[in-house]
């Protein structure tokens, strides 16, 4: 395994493909890897910026034999999928490398991983640092990414109002489902960050956020945010059978494998899924679905926010006859949202 | 030693102590920690934004008994220090802090430091991420901070021209000599980024850099860079004597712990200093004078750039008769510049 230097790697591996087919370097005033700090162009008036950092660090959020094409992706995917509940697009990003060593084949296969993407995503890699770590650390990747929306439209965690649908790109579970079993999965490996819904849902959606941590974890992010804005305790109902499970998922329930209530528990609570939850109000249901129509995205509406007296923030599931499902299954469901400080 | 959880760590310390202090957030589009992405209010007309992201690794870049409040401190004022090398304002940044658990003292203090430098500097933490590590793994921190500057005014590395004069700010070697001891100093511990004189160099200095990897090393890539961009070969004449020595170093010499030549070697090779180098035209030189005197800060002129026939990107030391200095001084100037994936 040979070994390259740190200017070497990023004079050979980056600064050319960086520039690759990102029309972001046709303007005089960008400029990228290989200054002190990278310039941005201007914006067009009319929009503001929008910015968000996150990092996969292995054996936390990826095994040591990850498959390093799909590391690439997905370290920036999952930084996409944060622009994307804003309804923001992208406009570059900056990578932060922690590795133990440089090894060329490894790297290359990273690389086509990431920057596929971000040529797809017309977000170029514009800067970054390179740290080089003892044999046994874990080595860890950082991207911030910055991206645009029209000024004063993003969409907020906060903005849920009571009679709002609940709405779920995508299917629900498979990733989680993924790792139970220690096995590769589309979802898992390969996330798709919902970039050209988020644009849509900009003035249709009160609110939006990513399936990082699970849809009810991430509902009671919407909730929290949402009532503290409102000053309201606001609350949600939400159809136990509506919970669209991914095809590994379905194929599970098929084949018996694992029961339904199982499956749903998955897609409950399962992180890594990279989908969007949004709320809407009733009055633009139509339009909505022409959205997932026009981008070939199963959107399904799978409850409601209403005001709740008693306890805010809670999550009530029920089944298709409006009936509670079995309190341990709502238990179960309340559980999870990942906390990397506790046990 | 009490453990806090992750979203424990975000509520109770950062939002609240993040927005003190910050006319950043006086905007209505404005929009700091706890949403999927951060909204940065849009840029005067005029400027444009620049980004730069550093990380600082436990055991590579700090001992794990530093001071907390001095690393807090320091993780944003290296990203400073790229913005300064640019003559950019800062804007905003985000924090990605890998740690293996939350100990709220060290924690405060880490903060107290972070968010100390980030009023000073107008420049807010506005998102981030957080990553529980194993408990041997070391931890890391990962600031991404955005600027703002003069659209197409940024301070470049490729600006250089032939006849152009040298400068360096404050004085330089101490951080490195404090390592080789072992002990702590100020240069090390708490730099300070020269964001009021990068900013009062622009449409002065041809070109600037930070140094955080030595002197000899910065100017290399500001001769690179600059030759590359003018099919030109760059090379530079420093003068050995003209070398602002830190205090510490002074003090060596003047007890004799060190030779005065052991000491130059400090000031042309150490890094962590966070001074910047920058070029400017000889007729500039009671402006730069002036500016020095404003900001209460020593920009001493150690050197000039020519074109070199020979050896593109090469460094001459002569002393302050105009010969060479001894050829293994000159040797050892030329080392320098760390890279983290060679030995």
């Amino acid at each position: 395994m040979a070994s390259l230097g740190e200017f070497d790697f990023i004079g050979q591996f980056l600064k050319s493909q960086a520039a690759q087919g990102q029309p972001f370097f046709d303007s005089p005033l960008a400029l990228g890897i290989g200054d002190d700090a990278a310039l941005v162009p201007p914006l067009p008036a009319g929009e503001q910026m929008v910015m968000a950092t996150d990092m996969l660090v292995e054996g936390r959020h990826y095994r040591s034999d990850v498959d390093p094409e799909s590391l690439g992706h997905k370290v920036l995917a999952v930084n996409l999928s944060d622009l994307a509940a804003m309804g923001a697009r992208p406009v570059a990003f900056t990578l932060a490398a922690a590795m133990r060593s440089i090894d060329p084949d490894w790297l290359t296969a990273f690389l086509k991983g990431l920057f596929t993407l971000a040529r797809k995503s017309q977000c170029p890699l514009i800067g970054g640092d390179t740290v080089g770590l003892n044999a046994d650390a874990p080595q860890s990747f950082t991207v911030t990414v910055i991206g645009a929306v029209p000024r004063g439209k993003a969409l907020l965690r906060s903005g849920l109002q009571p009679g709002d649908d609940l709405w779920v790109s995508g299917s629900l579970g498979d990733a989680a489902f993924a790792v139970s079993r220690w096995v590769p999965d589309v979802k898992l490996d390969w996330p798709d960050p919902r970039l050209a819904l988020g644009h849509r849902l900009l003035g249709l959606a009160t609110a939006a956020i990513d399936i990082s941590d699970g849809l009810s974890a991430e509902l009671r992010h919407l909730l929290a945010a949402s009532s503290t804005r409102h000053s309201n305790n606001l609350a949600a109902s939400l159809e136990w059978q509506m919970l669209p499970l991914g095809p590994s998922l379905r194929a599970a329930v098929d084949t018996q494998t694992v029961t339904e209530d199982r499956a749903r528990v998955f897609a409950a609570t399962g992180g890594d899924e990279y989908e969007l939850l949004f709320a809407a109000a009733p009055s633009v249901r139509d339009q909505i679905a022409a959205i997932g129509k026009d981008l070939s995205l199963t959107l399904t509406r799978i409850g409601c926010v209403n005001t709740e007296s008693v306890a805010s923030c809670a999550i009530r599931w029920s089944d298709s006859q409006g009936q509670p499902i079995r309190a341990e299954l709502a238990a179960e469901c309340a559980q999870g949202g990942f906390d990397h400080f506790k046990s």
